[in-house]
């Protein structure tokens, strides 16, 4: 068992994979970590369309990463591919974040990606947030209604390379200060 | 330690404190956490204000939590608030996110509070995400430029009551679905 610092220093992004497939009993236990994630006014407003399954995982990867969006053709070798759906919130927390000019749907799927993410690398497999994607393709190859919002995918599998690479982030002092301190 | 799993159930919104103050290596353990978080183009859009000390601590509870903002006046009584500015992406983040239509930078500070959130639990800390705050109040009791953003505050403590209650969320079944299922 790894602890939570460990996890955050382990988990990166995984654009390599191995080709054998994910277990389900795998890919449920990383969404129920998401189911578990907290959001405004508890709205929970995710829902999950798992494509680990041929003809579609292709007819899908093909949809999403091509064209102006190839960047993420890499996506296309995952073995899984998890599209989220951005549901509606709740009422008061739409409502609260039209005042405020905010959308809290788009935080708190970054925050149920970031539980799937975690419990993704504790389970041992990679996987990658794609947020650059052709999501009018993706509606029209899994046959989705024309309202839905699809703002995130995750690739998901076994990495083809376990070695953890340095992270480029900033520094803590340099995204941290305490009030009062000069 | 715990599994990250365990990790997901035991996290819960924390809206009752303990007097208690918070060491700061342990505040900084959770921006640490915080840090490493994966985000859009690696923009990092994000940086934290810690008020952990008098006056500024009750002078910024009473300015963002006031009015029609009182709902979270519980985090008046929090020893630490943690004020999230969310910064501008990397440039090619925010062009994508304008050709798609979905502002990275809110899912990327969605990602790195639920590091800090979770890192928080792990240390025996209690949290709670405000979403719901007077930003503008904010900005001018902590002398911040107009032009910063404030999607976000964590309140944080040791918890008075550290009881696990039952979740209400979706079950597993009701947000995901694998495709060519029916």
């Amino acid at each position: 068992m790894i602890s939570f610092s460990e996890l955050c220093r382990l988990r990166q992004s995984c654009r390599r994979f191995k080709t054998d497939p994910v277990e389900r009993v795998l890919i449920d236990r990383c969404l129920d970590a998401a189911r578990l994630a907290p959001s405004a006014c508890n709205s929970q407003p995710w829902s999950f369309l798992v494509v680990d399954q041929e003809p579609w995982r292709s007819r899908l990867a093909d949809a999403a990463f091509s064209g102006i969006y190839s960047m993420n053709k890499f996506a296309k070798d995952a073995p899984v591919l998890i599209v989220v759906l951005t549901e509606r919130s709740r009422y008061m927390a739409r409502l609260g974040g039209q005042f405020r000019g905010v959308q809290y749907s788009l935080i708190d799927i970054g925050i149920a990606g970031a539980h799937l993410d975690l419990a993704a690398c504790e389970a041992g497999l990679g996987s990658c947030w794609l947020g650059w994607l052709n999501a009018r393709a993706v509606r029209k190859v899994l046959c989705l209604p024309k309202a839905s919002r699809i703002d995130l995918m995750f690739a998901l599998g076994y990495p083809a390379d376990s070695r953890v690479r340095v992270k480029g982030r900033k520094s803590l002092a340099e995204i941290r200060r305490y009030a009062g301190a000069e």
